[in-house]
């Protein structure tokens, strides 16, 4: 660890710019192996993950095999996930002791990350390699995947409430294998309960004799073990916080959780709802584009399954559009602006559940406020739409019709888009990532239903 | 200031549930307004941020008179945006004097956020009652908004490189007026050029006699004043920095950004993105339905105009459609689908841009490799589409017609899908904010008219 600061405190690197990356690409190309690995030396560690997630597996191979050893782990820990479970797993199979190597380096939250998606025989094998982290590791796995205790590091620094400031410091000077960061020291009482934290600026500015207690800010955030990760970021931004405690059951001290673990959850758990949002799963730059295409084709599929059904409701009217084609012509435009008022108030929802600006206390007044939204911005569409279709097809009735099924849509479009994620979320389901489907498909079942519904009540 | 961490340092706050949050407003409708004092008072003042968020104008008017005047500089900090618009102009009007005891209490990144939006003559009036502040504080707002230069604080600790360890020590414990918080230092040359960065726990762990400069970190991460920051939140999540500090044109330290404002701009660039691909603005929940509706007709009358225009599509076909009126039972398919396809590859193609792992370097690679998905999954779903219209209709060609629409359309959902973003993007426009009308235009376009002109050839 000792040896890690050093280099990185020595080491001068270069930023990742396109051209950088142009450069490397080429020199891969070429098979100039020696110019990539120049190139990548001058390279942060995180930067270097970046570039294995833009080239190819056999590239990705390439690569690693000439960075320097001693970056490999924070290589590692800077992967994302799809390619971690590739990377590490090949690693893991063909130089069990480089990722050994790893694990006895990194911090134990570090150290999970590499291990947990590893299979089983791969995983006992590393752990045999590293009896001193083991215990530790293993605890750590025993917890959920995206929970407190499994994203918590297990090295921290804990001091008893009836030290003094000077021996805090003291205790500090002499312990050689203390965390690699840290921001704040916790103060814990005889049943290893945390009472406290001690920022490191307070500990400096406050005078020996002082009881460590006493600079100690007593207004602790606990985080319980099983809390899930989403809620451990909602507290950290919330609040402000560089450090938190995680506590077990009987409230004993066992972990910490750093904020820039944090920042990686907080962009992991934004760009999933847009990924969700958009109807594509967790797909990467170097899956194989038949990976890709597997994987969003199931979204595809349903929709193709709600398009059928909007199309049976057509069908329902063959007759009518017959005898008046202007329907077909018009139809579409009333289903496309439900559907667009629609995804606004489904975002709208979606983001207020995420930022826990949405609860079930203010869901009626959310509710009616989107309902009334809907209803005056149908109302300003269905006039404007109203008036161009008169223009173009000089029929006060079609137009009276069209007016009438696109208020109706966008209120339906309203009200569906933010009760429908409310529904999903109330039953354990992720909001973001069904409720597209639900809302688009009725927008298009009452816009179609509506518009022809009407027109053969009114116009035939 | 010191007064201020004491406070924290003892006060118990309560977490904001439903069911306070519940109890809070039905107190305050049933006009009880000393509950409503003594629910909030034991509340976190970023948890107080939230309430005022919550409820109407009249209301965060009624709660903004019972929080402790000491709180309140931490809770307008905390207010979003738009709130903070409005809460921090109306006090700068009534009552100058509290938000001039704000500005002298907060760090001056806290300071600039409460006045800049400010109208030119209340922001005067308070900056003459600061006239400590004013000079660093009008020196922040000359940097333009969202820039480092802007979100940066001035209070920061800087020692000379001639320093040893002990000196700062001795330093630390001699300043009154530190900044709040703090996690590193700064080491700079003759020219307040920043040379190193030093961890509190490293100077905390070294011997009195080093020199400070040889347990600094000097492989900094300079933040130029004008960077915007959201490259600035690039450079802290993808080095894990807590702090950076910030340089004018000659290199010399001029502030320093924390980790803590960086996660506010991580969650607020991905909101945006998640809002501006939904097409909605930057509404919030204490907007009246009106505004909200008005700020939401822009882009659903931009979608009424692209409506118009794949209607236009259809009238071209009038002829065709009274012929054989499954057409206009089926081709609501093809565009939905096609609209589907596109919106998954827009999703991906924004994302990409705006972690920066798509850029012109492997543009080409990315390009083709959604349009070999596009192909695939054009395939897969034209012959499930074409099998089951046959079913339905019995008609082999036009069986033929919509499956070869529905790869056409696919294809071109998969190629604008990624290139009108990176279009965008290239012409300085935010891709999440219009791509969405540019690819569903396009593929209900294309999608109507494959289908139909298709009709028109093979069927009729």
């Amino acid at each position: 660890m000792v040896e890690q600061k050093a280099r990185d405190a020595t080491m001068e690197t270069v930023a990742l710019t396109p051209a950088y990356v142009r450069d490397i690409l080429s020199s891969l190309d070429a098979d100039r192996t020696d110019d990539v690995c120049q190139l990548l030396a001058k390279l942060h560690p995180a930067d270097i993950a970046d570039v294995l997630g833009l080239v190819r597996r056999d590239e990705q191979r390439e690569l690693l095999e000439c960075v320097a050893p001693d970056l490999l782990p924070d290589i590692l820990t800077e992967l994302d996930e799809h390619l971690r479970d590739n990377i590490v797993q090949e690693l893991a199979e063909r130089q069990p002791d480089l990722i050994a190597d790893a694990v006895r380096q990194l911090d134990s939250d570090d150290a999970v990350y590499l291990l947990e998606e590893l299979d089983d025989a791969s995983r006992e094998a590393i752990l045999e390699m590293v009896p001193e982290e083991r215990q530790g590791i293993e605890a750590s796995l025993q917890y959920p995947e995206g929970s407190a205790g499994r994203i918590m590091q297990r090295e921290l620094i804990k001091v008893a409430d009836s030290w003094t400031v000077g021996q805090v410091i003291d205790y500090l000077r002499s312990q050689v294998d203390l965390p690699r960061s840290f921001y704040d020291l916790f103060v814990v009482d005889s049943a290893q309960r945390p009472v406290g934290t001690v920022a490191l600026s307070s500990l400096l500015r406050a005078q020996r004799a002082t009881l460590v207690i006493d600079v100690a800010d007593r207004d602790l955030d606990l985080i319980g073990m099983n809390m899930d990760q989403e809620d451990v970021a909602f507290q950290f931004s919330q609040y402000d916080l560089t450090s938190a405690p995680v506590i077990d059951a009987s409230g004993a001290l066992i972990g910490v959780i750093l904020v820039d673990d944090i920042m990686d959850v907080i962009e992991e758990e934004a760009d999933e709802d847009i990924r969700r949002l958009g109807g594509v799963g967790d797909e990467t730059m170097s899956d194989s584009f038949i990976v890709t295409a597997r994987k969003r084709l199931i979204w595809l599929g349903v929709n193709l399954v709600t398009a059928f059904l909007a199309a049976m409701v057509i069908a329902r009217f063959e007759g009518e559009i017959g005898e008046m084609v202007a329907l077909a012509v018009l139809m579409p435009i009333v289903a496309s602006i439900g559907g667009n008022g629609g995804t606004q108030s489904l975002t709208v929802a979606v983001r207020a559940l995420a930022t826990k600006t949405l609860t079930p206390t203010n869901a009626m007044r959310v509710i009616g406020r989107e309902a009334l939204v809907g209803l005056l911005n149908g109302f300003v569409l269905a006039l404007l739409t109203a008036l161009v279709a008169y223009v173009w097809f000089a029929n006060p009735l079609l137009s009276l019709v069209i007016g009438m099924a696109m208020v109706l849509n966008m209120i339906t479009a309203a009200l569906f888009g933010v009760v429908v994620p409310m529904v999903l979320e109330r039953f354990g389901a992720d909001p973001a990532v069904a409720s597209g489907v639900f809302v688009s498909t009725t927008t298009d079942v009452v816009g179609f239903f509506a518009f022809l519904g009407l027109a053969t009540i009114i116009l035939l």
